[in-house]
């Protein structure tokens, strides 16, 4: 194990090496050694097991919270919902504490985003004491599944995360200027209809006549209001053809990002001739295509 | 017939080739071999009319099916319904014992996917005396389509079904990704919406309200729930723009996917080498990739 | 203008050159040839504003016969309506005789797509006596629009159209196969809603039920269906999240098909080196990229 | 800054630089020169200030004739709106007297975009003392906000802003043909649901046919009209499918165009000479294109 954390920092691209070890500070050896390895990494058989049956813990204690707050099923086992979700805190708090014990640097996992969120998972049943409407506050445990993401030997999936990622950063501008126009159109019709329909329709307000042309243009159409009057139908069809319309950039941003992205990556998988470097060869290919000479064997 | 039999396995391109025939043994001859022939394959005349009878025995008990679920057919074709429905049973069943008695290996074909199927097919019926309300099951009679595509000359189209599968099996990870992400953010903005609009206003639950964010999310948006306090209808309209810029991720990976695939079809289909016909050299190649010849001036 | 027509055939991109020269026979000259020349042609200054006129008599026509189908507007216009929609269809009647009467092959013109549509634009009003429903058809007249796509110098258009058409032609198959994937799917999804939520819950029949579920898939949700049971909410969510990648095939389809049009466009409306044919020069480059010779000026 | 300004015309890139400079005359010193760099350049400190608390005071403005229209608000706080709503319609008066006051052409600005939006700004607000519903035209304001996207230095925003303009421009053609298409799709399904659902099923008339039509291609799905009769289930059902197919199409194209565009991005940014700087090389090219100087090898 050491010796395979001596080892120079692998790349970015392999999750199983735990930042955390740099970020907390592994400590030099002994139970809180062992117990670090355990918690914090999980390229150990301990360390798996750990992390999986906390994936489940997690999954389970949301499921509660969610079952819990079914009023058929929360009246006949009421009893049995509260224990488990005591047990489940519990079991948090007693990670949250050896979390807090086993690094070098307790403040500072304190303060990182998953010390933050692992406190705040078990914050809210103390909490519900004396205000039990945090009890749902309980599904920001949910954000502790992030985490897990790691065990699932999810090198590649860190790598598709950060592919869509970049991808949708890199159209952050091209989605921001969109989302402005967007705001504003829907605005302006939002306020025609209000104008057009009025408060006996169902458009009380231009805030609702807004919230209805977003549900119109993103073609969510709950159908809570509706037009009714004949130049409000006319409108009404203009704007879902707009919305119809409007679908497509940001959908044609992010595919063009992504398509670009993905031919970068076929090109970059091609070889070059050493002779005349020309590039862009196939794998299988034994010859440079410009100047004939051998390829270097893949 | 035993020629083309014998010659070397086709591509697997080619589904006209049966391939029962290895998997579950074709006999050496007389009456069973020719049941084989005709049920099994279908490149002789026989064998098209039998797989295409089949396909549309297959439709009409699954219309029969559909049909005798509405109520006011019901009450007056009754009988024939069940009449029809016997009889396409019956059909299926003989059907399927000739299938087994035809093949050198029933067992291998009774586990089968198509066996099951076939198996599963024309259980319901039997079973609907003890059980009605297993009549509806009759409709996995449909997954038996699956089999017929092969009848339609569908070479090609089995080769598009690869090429969408590809494409879909290659973005696997981005969506898999994709998926748990949403998952998250739906399950967590029901829970915002449970607290916010509360069970008065038709979100009596965590789970509705996780169902209530991805009818929105997905816009479907029925509207059956709909949130009625301001803070809903503002949350309501995020989750909708998010919803809508999220609709543009799993487009745009699959299409990123499929882009590039058509791409390398597109260049592979360019010059071929004269001596060894190797495909798919660039424009301005001189030499082939493989023999290193020189290639034809396009 | 006989000049013109005497000339060489042009390009399928020209549609000023009237295929009903051809196809109908020119009369020889005179004032059929004169009235040729107006109706079918739209070169000539009176051949463009015959054509301008018709094209908003159609409009005009369709937008009377849905007018007049408002219930307020019909009682107090009525007698307004039907003189408009009588004066309409002598017009129609008046223009399809000069039509057959002008072209030297009748008979080829009646039959011919056009030739239908006009009449069966102008036969339901007078139908219309003995079956005033058929009114309503004459809505067919709106295919007549599809002709004056001609007037407007269409050319770039038509090219468009192609291209759209093409695109979709291409993918005609991955299409094909997808719908049919599709239509099984549906039908099993809505075979199980039908049984998990039963008629109480108007999921009436199983056709209702694959209504439904294509409501559904197809992310429309109209919403006056809507599962009611805990398991029926949990596989409708199923289904739209479904229905949610699912959409982003046909999508990927088409694209992909049109990108890679695209794609071959730009490189085709590049130049190439005279020398050594090395393809895909800037249009304002002035020297090859491989052989450094001078490109012929564009 | 009077040497920034003489210096020749930057590229149409630089939003910073006031093409107002040109347009509308900047005064040739003193206070009004003060007033105009604040005012119409936001490349000094007290320009950006000014900027950005015009913008504030504008979405400011906007919230207080939406809160306005929000009937319990309205009862309230009244007084606070319409004093409120007045100071703001004062100071953008100001605003808009002291911008014709600076500008050496003042006809000229109040006839530009900008000057006539600055203008209608503010008149509802005085035209509101006779006919109160104009209140609402307020919002016109909104369209001011279009201006400053000018100050949050988006110089690369105004690029990407052409960015997508180019690509839906270019796509143009494709998409009104496309729209016309749909218009007489649409037209013909709606006539054809008006005769078969009738107005008993709420399809009172063939406009409204079609608004449902409209709805329902588009995804949108309100759900105040739905089929009732197997018949228009079956026929939305199609409408549905048909939609769904039909909403690929204008995606394809945007996106095709976006992604097109990006490819050439990503190939102009490619190797350049470093004789005469052109960019746009080919990775195997070996001469410049302009020059006929050698490339560097890369």
């Amino acid at each position: 194990m050491s010796t395979k954390v001596s080892s120079p920092p692998p790349s970015s691209k392999d999750p199983i090496y735990s930042p955390e070890a740099d970020a907390f500070g592994r400590p030099e050896g002994g139970s809180r050694r062992k117990l670090f390895t355990v918690i914090f990494e999980s390229d150990t058989q301990a360390g798996k097991v750990f992390d999986v049956s906390l994936l489940f813990a997690i999954i389970a204690s949301v499921l509660v919270v969610m079952l819990g707050s079914v009023q058929s099923l929360a009246e006949h086992y009421q009893k049995l919902f509260s224990a488990l979700e005591w047990s489940f805190t519990l079991l948090f708090t007693v990670e949250y504490i050896a979390r807090l014990s086993c690094v070098e640097r307790p403040g500072r996992y304190a303060r990182s985003f998953f010390g933050i969120v692992d406190l705040i998972a078990i914050l809210p049943t103390y909490l519900a004491f004396f205000f039990p409407e945090l009890m749902v506050l309980i599904n920001i445990r949910l954000l502790r599944l992030l985490r897990v993401f790691r065990i699932l030997k999810l090198t590649a999936y860190f790598y598709e995360y950060n592919a869509l990622g970049a991808a949708l950063a890199a159209s952050r501008r091209k989605i921001l200027v969109f989302i402005c126009t967007v705001a504003i159109i829907v605005v302006l019709l939002g306020t025609v209809m209000y104008v057009v329909e009025g408060t006996e329709n169902g458009f009380t307000s231009i805030p609702i006549a807004v919230y209805w042309s977003i549900t119109t243009m993103t073609t969510v159409g709950f159908g809570d209001i509706v037009p009714k009057t004949d130049l409000g139908h006319a409108i009404a069809s203009i704007i879902m053809l707009l919305g119809w319309g409007v679908l497509a950039v940001p959908t044609g941003i992010v595919t063009a990002e992504m398509t670009s992205r993905r031919m970068r990556e076929d090109v970059s998988s091609a070889r070059s001739c050493e002779v005349c470097g020309t590039p862009g060869h196939r794998l299988q290919a034994r010859y440079c295509q410009d100047c004939g000479a051998k390829l270097p064997e893949s």
